[in-house]
């Protein structure tokens, strides 16, 4: 990689699937290098809230009596023991705790008897775009969100549960969903935002300085559009499905939310679809710019050459040895007093002929002419 | 950009969002740079008219109590409180006010309770074409129309409502919505002709004068086309739900004008798929015939080398210094009287010979043989 | 155009929208250069049967009265008055027949209360391929045929009618629609068997004689068999969709002969998708026979030039002006009774070598070896 | 076409539309150099069989009445009485029999009152894959089967039939209709495999080897692959479309073995997709490889004249006149006892100089290096 | 092949039809080379578990009358024999069993009255990628899982079943097919991954260094993809129906497992879809990389050439043989004492100018400038 500078690559990240093939369903095989789990809570209810990190599952016991509403957080997915533990507190589907911790998910949302199981990707700007899987669990009281790894962009909802401001507290545990989700996709448009403007950045320079550093930018930029692709779209469905089949989870109030939702969904899905189509167009006409400086160079070099052909024929018969004195058709011009003046003069008119022609012909012009 | 000349670019233009990634829905957060509202009132009836200013939403409270029909105009988004007030007089859903203000919405349309909100996008020749967002509310009896700038496409529509001429000004406010909406459109059918024009005019002189500027004017012309695209086909899709979900909102009569209108979206639609399909080919075609004239410069200029190449060795034999006094064969011909003739004669029939292998082979007629 | 010779272009013909973007829906406005209407009236009954040029709309009731199907066919769309008569008396919808004189419709059927309209394209060879906008009106005892020029694909069906074979006068008007539609689709055939023919004979020589005018007629013949696919296109759309929708205007048997005119449609769009797929064949074919030829081009010409440089090389060698007398190493070569002519063998043996060299590793094949 | 010797061209066969445009449907125009109808009766019951040829449709008349299944085969289509004959004694529908004569139908299926109209298409592997019509009535007691030409894929059917074994003979005429659809399809694979063959012969030799001439065999492999698709999609179609609709004629027992029928296309219609992606990379490939060679080629090419290029100057220099007594500076090299060998080393250095850096720089490599 | 070395051909097994065309149906006609049949069962219930070879399907009945679930598996199908008394034995439909013997069946789930018969494809990594068909029938007791050759990815099913941990034991027959069905669907996994990493590692060094190996290697990456997506797109549709149609024999409880299998089934067409993508663009840098080299050595070789062309001229006017006492015009330089120390300073000059001039012009940089 670090031969090629700045150049991240076009690899999409390889998941490593952690059950083996065959296994058991079900069972909750956690990745060995995963960081421990942190259970962070905020319970909350229209007039009071709380937030606290929790040590195990059981510490949730009194919130969940006391709270209308309990979220559980947990950061990291590396103690197979806590999550088959939130597992059997909530009555989570094994299958879809197996999904919690295989963290190369599908955005998308399963019903089962007694919760719903949402899956998303955040997008994190490491080294390079990565998605990370966050799955979340609606209860009748709780919601449940697993992420990978600590740090996420639930932070402004967060900060309005806190405030209390609107009348967040006072609506159900349906409605942080709707919340998260719209946080996740929300943080979309930063990234896809800064993808344009690079875009933008090589339109304005590929037509007149076609450089090949700008093929493996727009490579980059592809699989980062790609990635966001591959994680919006799949969600844009799972939440029509959400507000399209009657969940008794799902309030009618928050069917109106999920809809805004999933209409910023496919605002990412089209500019993302925008910007693959931009970058297609500027990749042809990088290959037409950069073809067109190369013709230009060949054709002038070539130019050059052909002018010099003729007069180097010329010299060459010049510097004949045909005896002069065989008789008065042999080379008189050797001769002549004012030959090699003459030879100068018409090579001089020859190379300022060709390059009348070649004027006249229009090869010489700018551009592709 | 002015180092390109006329070129104006492919970019899109990047929406600026204007809620924070995780914000509370529903918050109407106006852009600090978008121009003041400047509210415009037309109330009707089937024979009476008046048009006026507003200096804020109250001022309407009388027109709408006499009329049946009050259209308030809003030019201009930079006022949090105009927008709010207008939510609260007319009961708007915060997440449509919230979309008023962001003004990056594809075109949709939504049934609330009390009101149905379209968005459609203008479309305005500017620096460069760019869209606008047209945002509609229409009520039992108002209809709210909010633009991000002064200037639309809705004089002819004012104009017959000032004439009072056919049925106008008997229907309700879902007439005046169909009649707005379809102004949109038909004021997009000039942009596509002009582009069509520009099409024709490259399509005129591609073949015999290909031109690198043309390549930057075709992508000029397809970045239009595909932003006229993006306007005009979820417009359709937004119409056509309205004219298929029985809102009572929406008057059958009406209806049958809003298929008109839906017909006019396809029409657009079908000619801009034309034109990008014309524009590829037009591509091609530009790429054919540059690497038609570039392959003739090159072929012609090594004919030339390739005719000189023989008679330079014969020049270079003839210049070599063997001792014509070594022997009989020793260069004889140095000797001759008319050994300098001879060469010239040779050389005229070596290159008179290639010239028509060449011309015989076809590598020297027109076009690409 | 003319500098391009026989190339017609692939310009789409622009339609030129008569109505002002806002302008009233439902308003005729007619072309001002589209000439004057001529009415043809054809009436019949199983038993009798008419024809007879009528001057005013008027002239039709004693027709309508007597004959229980009554065809009036338009010509020419230049006299709004004419056109409103029309819809006055058939009470035609405003919409349609504005749709009418608007003539860059695309085929559809739209279902009125008392009417059916039809609007389908005929194709007319020209000066290049156009389409010709036809308005059919169904109602229960008659048919109005709007055209926009004089001419058309209808005198079959007229012979048909005059002779009073088969069972046609003893059907009703919507079987008379089916027969002026299949005439339309028929009138398809001829014409995509020529461009059909127009691609076997450009196929023919492509390979071993490619030349850029084929380019342009392959461009022509895109361009072609695009119109006649968006003609055919919706046609079968509007087909299929009046032999699914049950209108009382259309008879059961009636639907039974409208499938198999859907069905000869899907063979016209059949037909052309072969020929778009064959034709972009062509020029791939095309575009690989010109590098392949230009390539054979060069390398020969780059062949003569390798062979010669090292012999003008080795002329250049002995034409050096080394003092023969500066040693017994000096170009001894000189002074030898034989190195003029060894100098000719050892070149034409390098020359021999070359191109035995180059044979050997197969460059000088034909073909692209 | 000689000129290109096995090429047998990409054209599709062109069909030729007996009816002239406009012409009254329903009307059998039969191609006046169609073969003459032969008409062979296999009559069968469960325990009876007869073969036997048929002068006219009237001698069938025993053979209904005795038998349960009576299948009558008509190869040949040049007799319009003969057809209509067939019409008026089994009640077929005028469009239909227009359909038998008009042999460039798509394969479908059509359900009038009495019977069932299949058409499919059978290869025929003469001067190239070519497609014929077979036509296929199903009655109640009856089977129809009209071909162009005699020879066709029903040898096994009817060997089947005279054996006895199975319960073929128990079975009704819709058992019959689709043993017959079946054997259609079988006789695809074996043309499918055999196509498949020579993309792999064309494949092990291309990246070495690349000629022209596999050009133009892929784009006949391209040819016949579309012709077959065309073939066998719409046949799949027309097959589920009979699964599904439940038509008294077809038993329920024979419904599970068309879905074996459909699954038989649909397995044609794969390998074709197949083979299409592969003749699509090949092409690819041979033009990565034929640029490859064509690129090795030229470079090999330009590197010798690079390397006589500065040697030739070198040459020359010593081939210039400058008067070596005009001071110590002018040429001395001349004069020198070693000037000559010391040109001739020099040479040799700057050569093998040149093919070191050039080798040293990856530019004499093999492959694309 | 070995020609190639390691590429190892982008060709699809061919299948090899054993009906011939036109055969009855349901007849078993087996591969001659086909290996004989190996029978293993496995017999289990809750608490008791049996694992034993047979040699006939006779040898069963023992196990059906025993166990609640009874799981045969079959290796090898070079037995008609064997096969059959299978089906008579299960009442397995004639038509299923066919498709058993022709193992290039697509993915497929067909219910029949008394078993349901499922087809997929196992990938078999040998000297290239194979899909070998897995035929199942499901009954009401029993399994049967019919394999082309001995060595399958069932083996930790069998782990599990031995084991007897979970409640697998405990569940019917139709949980035993879910397992079946997940671990051929969990095998793609690691060949995915696989394909995955070779993609990484080309695109690793693509760009520094493109190697024709790598188009092939490529491609054979492509046939590989091509391939698990053919067999997995169909087995995902042949799971959902399975899970949409309601049969008897699929417990409800499987039906959510299965959905799991399907939902792994995505993942992996998702993989498949990224790495085709990914691919593609690999082979556009691919061929963007070099031509970019190509250019590169050319430009390198024809600016050499360029630079010695005028210097050439120069010589050879300084060797013309004009007469140096012809005047004092001819060629005085000839004479002076500094002449050729000065020609070899115009000579230096000179190339010193152009390569500036050249360097100057962007012509010398790296990458495409």
């Amino acid at each position: 990689m670090g031969k090629r500078g700045g150049h991240r690559g076009f690899r999409l990240r390889r998941f490593k699937r952690r059950s083996k093939p065959g296994a058991a369903p079900g069972v909750v095989m956690v990745d060995p290098v995963a960081p421990a789990p942190v259970i962070r809570a905020i319970a909350y209810g229209p007039s009071e809230w709380i937030e606290q990190p929790l040590a195990s599952v059981a510490d949730a016991e009194p919130l969940l009596s006391k709270y209308p509403v309990v979220w559980l957080n947990i950061d990291g997915l590396g103690d197979a023991g806590v999550i088959t533990d939130f597992g059997k507190r909530f009555g989570l589907h094994p299958l879809a705790l197996e999904d919690v911790v295989n963290t190369h998910q599908r955005p998308k949302v399963e019903a089962y008897d007694q919760h719903l199981f949402f899956v998303a990707r955040e997008l994190m700007l490491r080294d390079r775009l990565e998605t990370d899987q966050l799955s979340l669990f609606l209860g009748r009281n709780f919601v449940l969100s697993f992420q990978e790894y600590a740090g996420d962009c639930f932070d402004p909802v967060r900060a309005r549960l806190r405030d209390g401001a609107g009348r967040f507290r006072t609506r159900g545990p349906d409605f942080l969903v709707y919340a998260l989700l719209d946080a996740v996709i929300d943080s979309y448009f930063p990234i896809v935002e800064q993808l344009g403007e690079s875009l933008e950045a090589i339109e304005e320079r590929i037509l007149s300085e076609p450089r090949q550093a700008d093929v493996a930018r727009l490579h980059d930029i592809k699989r980062d559009l790609f990635q966001i692709r591959r994680a919006a779209w799949p969600l844009r469905e799972a939440i029509n499905s959400t507000i399209r089949d009657a969940h008794p989870l799902i309030a009618d109030e928050t069917r109106t939310f999920l809809r805004d939702c999933a209409d910023h969904t496919i605002q990412i899905i089209d500019l993302v679809e925008t910007d693959r189509e931009v970058s297609a167009d500027l990749r042809d006409i990088y290959l037409s710019a950069v073809s067109n400086r190369m013709n230009q160079v060949m054709k002038v070099l070539t130019i050059i050459s052909t002018i010099f052909i003729p007069l180097t024929f010329l010299a060459g018969v010049y510097g004949m040895n045909f005896h002069t004195d065989a008789g008065p058709l042999s080379m008189p011009e050797l001769l002549w007093e004012y030959g090699y003046v003459t030879f100068w003069i018409v090579s001089i008119l020859i190379a300022a002929g060709l390059l009348g022609l070649f004027a006249y012909l229009g090869w010489m012009g700018k551009g592709t002419r």
